[in-house]
């Protein structure tokens, strides 16, 4: 499998884990250490595994917990890092989103996942470009 | 010098390049290569140095360019790769930002530049908590 298969397929288990509300297959696919970091949607910078782990637990065991699906992934891949881009779909708002992993021990783990809100004036404008998506521009 | 304090060197050097408008410092300072994207608040994924870069230029030439701070800048390195999460304060308002750096040639060089909206919710929220900041749990 290459690097660029290899961290894509990682990123989709990040989703799945997000979408059957798995805990634990979420947590582990986080580096084991505090160099890890996270911005939901609206909220401040999280920093360290226990605060990082910590808030996707309470996110999961949330009643009103949001289906999240990802659309477009691209992955960017140098040497023992890089990162996804894609755009999440939670419910029907779109999301500019980034996951970034580094190689540990052979498996591709999250080190940061950050997510955005698109305004709706830009999803206007790309539309009007023709450009296909809401959520790329190349 | 330590690598978390040249990255944190290089972040700086990115918001001054911004804050005095000097596009080709800014330019300079991302990987010079396709393998670059960039998530603008309330904008969609860019990716690729022509659409990254050219975004900036725009961003500096537009009359309204807003003045950006940053505050509380904190490095986390792991081998050739690392970033930096710190708030951005776009006059009054606080951003959630992350800026992701490879190491090329013996220097820091961005790959990924993402700044989110932080909720009022979320500012009163840590407030609240007497966290000292509002942009930064730990």
């Amino acid at each position: 499998m290459t690097d660029k298969r290899a961290i894509l397929a990682a990123n989709q288990a990040f989703y799945v884990a997000f979408s059957t509300g798995d805990f634990a297959k979420l947590a582990g696919l986080w580096a084991d250490d505090d160099n890890i970091s996270c911005i939901h949607p609206g909220w401040p910078v999280i920093v360290g595994r226990a605060a990082v782990i910590g808030s996707w637990r309470d996110i999961l065991q949330s009643p009103g917990r949001p289906q999240i699906t990802c659309h477009e992934p691209y992955a960017i891949v140098t040497g023992d890092s890089g990162h996804v881009v894609c755009i999440e779909l939670v419910e029907a708002a779109p999301l500019a989103a980034s996951n970034h992993f580094r190689l540990v021990d052979g498996g591709w783990r999250l080190v940061h996942h950050q997510s955005s809100p698109i305004a709706p004036s830009m999803i206007q404008a790309a539309g009007n470009e023709e450009q296909g998506t809401p959520g790329r521009v190349h």
